[in-house]
């Protein structure tokens, strides 16, 4: 087995850029300092700015395809992208891998990340491989660019009490294989704010039940779970459907008039993905399911 | 002491924020999926996108001050823009880290970070902040927009024979301690740029053994240097000076009329900074260099 200790840092550049879409209009070559990108094209553009990063042992196994590894590694982000109702652009990819890996494991990651990437859309503007000390675990850190028309920007922020909420997909279970092959929203999030432009929107990563406060909380707002609707997977109740992280699907809010024409519409346009009502924004006084949304997945916290 | 698991993400992420600059009028507020930034204001700015990386254990230890490893994370990144001629905008921050660091370490992490944009510019836009596994190696990653003017971009292919080679500095040594306090070039870059315009230019990152054939390449030229001429660091010979990583220095070609103009005005713009012809660009088939500049830096090669 070939290991990265074997090949060097440039020789494994060369190899895996070969791997990933790249801008096919740079403003200037590969291997400079910096990526060079020619901004928005228009006034009327805002550049999203996304960082996302996967570790060994917490994001995955070490026995996870790398290319599933690194088809999450992009996808995370793209569902970032997709919750603002933007479009990806140009990726940073930065690996940090003990010496000991293998290459191949490596060139698998980077065959994942462009599999999503050319679905998707994003090219690879740059990166950065670095060594960590054996037996540490591998990390995998993607920055991206995207672009959001300002009149197609969705925030947080903007749910008012009324609002019907949604989500797109199921929840719960996502640990038993979905959390490496998901596919990230962006064609549902470009339609949605196109044609029934969100008041507010964000992806599920950390669960409903973590998910929804901030987005309640960012708004002012208060909210409402319908338990008894939640498009738990199957094999789910509704704590996992509330309660497990990695869902990558999109939760938004709704004015009540656009509820029945988007829910037509949605059908012809996505027949394969479901859109379900789950609940409601109130005001920020009665909001009767704060006690009842605990759950959900917070990142160092051992309680 | 207090642990990462003691507080969780969200009271870390709300500590960390405050001691950061932040950007005084983003196109919306913090706390969304993405960061969202306004794109370069003019037709004549391009966009420089640099992402960089620091382990422990290979760029800092467990026992530096990590005011100092923040610091050190930030001014890479600026060290890198620099080199493009730009100037920095818009930073995401990533940390890695076991739940049993200390919440005092983050903090003094961030601190340094502070210190080194409220220096030389640049804002966080956002980050992530992720667990990894007891005994795993911190890592700190860091991904930043940068600005620069069509006319003022510098990259590395542009040297011709005939032109100069000069550095920054004194070079070698840095591990004695310069690497985790060094002052990135941006002034010195952006006056360069502006007055007497390099040809081709780079940052000394894996020693100038390594830098130099790189640029050279690039450029698709040979290059001389002039061992006796190196800047070595008081301690270090000329070996040191070539083969030593982690300069910081900027490295860069200019046209031979534009030597003794610039050397004239260089002492009384930055008279506390050595500046130092280390040798010329040749054609590419005469190299004399090539056998004899081994040495330098590189990632995962144990050999």
């Amino acid at each position: 087995m070939t290991r990265l200790s074997d090949i060097g840092e440039d020789a494994l550049i060369a190899k895996i850029v070969q791997l990933v879409p790249r801008d096919p209009s740079p403003a200037a070559g590969p291997g400079d300092d910096c990526a060079v990108v020619i901004a928005a094209a228009s006034g009327d553009d805002l550049v999203l700015l996304k960082t996302d990063a996967l570790v060994e042992g917490v994001h995955f196994t070490a026995e996870a395809d790398p290319r599933s590894v690194g088809w999450k590694a992009a996808a995370r982000v793209l569902s970032d992208i997709a919750a603002m109702g933007g479009r990806p652009r140009h990726f940073l990819v930065t690996v940090a891998l003990p010496a000991t890996t293998a290459v191949a494991w490596v060139e698998g990651l980077y065959h994942g990340i462009g599999d999503c990437l050319r679905e998707f859309g994003g090219f690879l503007a740059g990166g950065e491989t670095t060594a960590v000390p054996e037996n540490s675990a591998a990390v995998v850190s993607i920055a991206a660019t995207g672009m959001v028309r300002r009149s197609e920007l969705v925030a947080r922020s903007g749910a008012r009490p009324g609002d019907w909420v949604l989500v797109t997909g199921t929840l719960g279970g996502s640990i038993r294989g979905k959390h490496l092959s998901f596919t990230p929203r962006l064609r549902e999030s470009t339609w949605l704010v196109r044609h029934f432009k969100p008041t507010a929107m964000m992806d599920l990563s950390d669960g409903l039940a973590k998910d929804l406060p901030r987005l309640a909380a960012a708004s002012g707002c208060g909210f409402h779970i319908d338990r008894d609707a939640l498009p738990a997977t199957a094999g789910c109740g509704p704590d996992e459907a509330l309660g497990d992280g990695e869902d990558y699907e999109l939760l938004f809010t709704l004015p009540p008039p656009l509820l029945d024409p988007l829910m037509a519409e949605w059908r012809d346009a996505f027949p394969d993905v479901p859109l379900t009502v789950v609940g409601q924004i109130t005001g920020i006084a009665e909001n009767p399911d704060s006690a009842a949304t605990t759950g959900g997945w917070e990142h160092f916290r051992r309680s």
